[in-house]
């Protein structure tokens, strides 16, 4: 941590300003510069809150040099972690995976859809129980019903569920039902009190970024998880809220190769939600398959039009097989590539 | 609603689409541009969803004509609507009302900064003891002892109290105590779970807009709350993520005028939160009164150095003395303005 | 066109408005719904200012149904728009390339450069001679000095080259000197004198999106080109700003797929300004490429540490060369899917 | 400026990018951190690329401590600038003026404006006589023609004039009308061709920050102006690009304060375009006013609905005067309270 002062403080500020730093057990390193002053902090920053030292009347500005991230920091963990979601499949570390289903759990029809997305190439079946929606009046999800359904198909077909917990409440639930994959959706990716209860058990955590969560706010939200002692997590790019309204969100495809970059943690992406629009889900699937993604998340739908929940994003699972040729081909080049380097 | 069609889908598809909206209960309105197919839809279109309609293949667009929330809308509802807030204090409708104090509670101080700002002018206390923090490794707040101290101030000097609830399972916890006024934090803009909880009880709640909250969405989760039968509902811009930098957020001031024109409830605005630097507080304050705000929320600390979290945007309390007089002489030249309006 | 009045209107203000409309030559269709009535105007809108007609007293908000670029526009001509960039080297329609070389050209090694670029792949060769740079401290290129190292290049190696033009006044030189493609960079995006300069040319012309530009506007500013008289249009893919610090632009990819679907000229996009970072540019190319671009741009420069510009996003020849073997690997499974298709 | 490294970086390479700053006229300072080296920069720093030094291998992040603009910074120019805009008309330190009148100049109706304008107390003309459209088939300005007519205007009413300029070529003919103000607008804030040759007059420059600009880039902007020898630059903040769609713009008023916490130069705001409504125009002026502007931009017209371009966001003579009276009682309170500061 960096804290720039005005060229105009007195050396007792400074020295006075020094003291302080130190009492907490870091070290300083105090520079001259032509416009400015400017103390270098060394040791565990996290002790001191950079807007308080901001709020001094002689410092003008903190810059963080440490990410304030540990256990998701790949610079303390440099192995690509894997984690294991049950029925055999493992994400990350070069094993990839696509989840495909249903934006919302709907009935029967969920098994005749993870039936094909299986067949497709699919090994992970997603599908929504708790539905967060913007209006009250909008279909809200079918609750525990749904995570029975979930679970039946996931007997059947012998692959892991992925389904969305709203609540800190419904945690329990969902562990004691064997849901294999937690998700935690966009709009909860700042709820402290979700991601602390999702923590402290042991299910891998599919963590969404939020709309408007940059990619350190991702990964203080996988902190928040990890610090809890669950170490499973996956971080998920969904699309994030620009000025640009073609799209239902702007695909912000680099934070796959940052997100590697930074973190040991596997990286999904999700093109149904990052795009909006059934007609561009194929292109950026492949384009964040050959980004480096870990794994995909794809909305897959026997009828799109009846579906009770965006359906102008799902696949029909016609359309789903072609996709899967092509991510399997475009994987084919990747992973090659990955050898070699 | 509106559907906007292909030139090229056929007079069978047109027709189909039509009756499959009738038969939801709906009239249509169909019109033929040069380049599109236009079906207007009357009736109750919250039973479409616009984008299940979007992913049909003659649909190009659907674009909203209503807005989505009745309850919070001042088409159906155009008289000003205040809020109760306990200790005789009236919030809306030409009534303002300054919020202020500390970020969090952090112990006895409360008492004396709770008398400073009372003395100034505010007329209701604000204080954290569940805060929301980016990192799992900073200061969580009091918890129940924290609200424990509120209470004891909001008796002793007479003002309702206002302060973070950020856990469906902490709400009893607040009624039981006998919280005023419950504020939901930005980052629970959307933590439906939390709504939904705080809906089934009568207390106010001061409801802030999500980092990358649109208007529209602030009002959605304001539906959220009153569609459980909890009306008093006061909303606040407290500042939204933009690509700027200099500032903790952008103050989005327009947000004032535009919920005013939209909805009947109380709009509160925090310019401690939408600047982040105690030297922007005063203007940005007396801007959002200029704006017409029903209150302010303005954090106060007696000696910010030593707050235990945001105190780089906290007023001193002699700061405050002198905001609060320009605050009265702005709030004097805008409510004479209204008289004459 | 669509404009949505009160409900409380009068049916004399709707005559008004609905006869008002007439006049300009256009159709209208009224509806009246529940909470509004709605005008639906059929004809030519271009004739209509819909920020004036939101003006009107009765008039809630109006929304545009058409788009508003026409010759940019798919649906008047359906078949991709291929550009001849010179030196038998076509754009768009199946035919891809890949534009390379240093960000600006600073002597002698360029033709190095362009030698190891070509040899490596590469079809075009890009250079900056004129440098948009945010300090008016910063190196401001070469100028014309620089266009004829490139011309000279250009010879040697028989390959078009692409270089930024960012003044009217320059237009007729890259036009004398022989420029394949004149680049119009982001900062020009809507610098509208320029825009109409160039499309009184026959010269292509490589069109790149404003920082803050919208899809729509990137096609508006192709207008403004076409409907001067040129339409060698090539659009590009940059990068947008957001919130998002940790690379130095969001590649917005979603970009690709959208511009394809509404207009028939030739896309490509440059991961060297949308990451900003080399470390990213290998998967971020091989992520546009999969995502359907006709064509990359990416900056090579044999020594990036003495880059006068931008070496921070620049690739080693040596990266180039493996990166253009895994863009070959990602065009041919495309190309392939798209022949299926 | 400070580079932070990799804490892998050997002492070779560390010491070889010491010496590499050194040569280049610099000092450094480096320490030891747990996670991370930091070298500080000191001295001359625009003497660096922050993105080539970013480049290096060992190089993990690059960051600013100095700001880059020079001429524009209230550190080295501690006292407000007061721009003469001709005609007895001073704006900044104190001295606060409205420049109002019609988006466009449309014909004889401006003197009508202009002399309403001015009886309800503005004290500088505006008019558009080349209009920057989105569109090509948009109404594009008066050109030439425009400008006559304003002239006559300021010499009928004896006041400024403030007025766009688009176009290098035209800046000389602006200068020989003897144009009171150039009005660069916000697609134009990083026209660095533009900048530089209003730069190279005398005349006064209203200076709009761009869509997706910085206060930064703005102050840059400005920047390039100043260093070419005009240092008559006024500041508009005009509202900024972001995912809200309820108004035109996000007005930016933190950028009031900001912009002279950082800057001696004027500040001006344009609450009509910032916000894109009339309804919207009368809260956000007082706003902008309340937090410290040195002047407002307002389009008024004689009848918004028959504007020939942004009538929507245009007051009536009407509206302005009742808007004036306002302002003169925000300002009122606003002096006041900066005689006490």
């Amino acid at each position: 941590m960096i804290a720039i002062l005005r060229k105009s403080a007195s050396d007792d500020a400074v020295n006075h300003l020094v003291s302080w730093i130190e009492k907490k057990g870091l070290q300083t390193n105090v520079s001259y510069g032509e416009n400015e002053i400017v103390i270098g902090l060394v040791g565990d920053t996290t002790k001191i809150d950079p807007f308080l030292l901001e709020s001094m009347d002689i410092v003008e500005r903190v810059q963080r040099v440490s990410e304030p991230f540990k256990k998701a920091n790949r610079k303390f963990h440099p192995a690509d972690t894997v984690v294991d979601c049950g029925h055999g499949v493992k994400i990350g570390g070069g094993n990839f995976q696509v989840i495909a289903g249903p934006c919302s759990v709907e009935g029967k029809n969920l098994l005749t859809i993870a039936r094909r997305v299986k067949k497709a190439g699919a090994t992970m079946l997603r599908g929504g129980a708790f539905k967060p929606r913007t209006s009250p009046y909008a279909y809200q999800g079918m609750g525990a019903e749904g995570l029975d359904l979930l679970i039946e198909a996931a007997g059947e077909l012998d692959m892991p569920i992925v389904t969305e917990v709203m609540d800190p409440r419904d945690v329990q639930l969902f562990v004691d039902r064997g849901i294999d994959v937690m998700q935690i959706g966009a709009r909860n990716a700042q709820n402290f009190s979700l991601l602390k209860e999702v923590g402290k058990t042991t299910t891998p955590v599919l963590l969404k970024r939020g709309m408007s969560g940059t990619i350190d706010e991702l990964l203080m939200a996988a902190e928040y998880i990890m610090s809890e002692g669950n170490e499973n997590v996956i971080l998920c790019e969904r699309g994030i809220r620009t000025f640009e309204t073609r799209t239902r969100n702007t695909f912000d495809l680099n934070a796959v190769p940052v997100l590697h970059y930074l973190s040991h943690l596997p990286v999904v992406a999700d093109p149904s939600h990052a795009t909006g629009y059934t007609r561009y889900v194929e292109p950026m699937a492949l384009a964040a398959c050959a980004a480096g993604a870990d794994g995909l998340e794809i909305e897959v739908h026997d009828c799109p039009e009846k579906a009770w929940s965006d359906g102008s994003q799902a696949l029909t699972p016609d359309q789903f097989d072609r996709t899967m040729d092509r991510i399997r081909a475009i994987r084919a080049v990747i992973s090659t590539g990955d050898d070699q380097s």
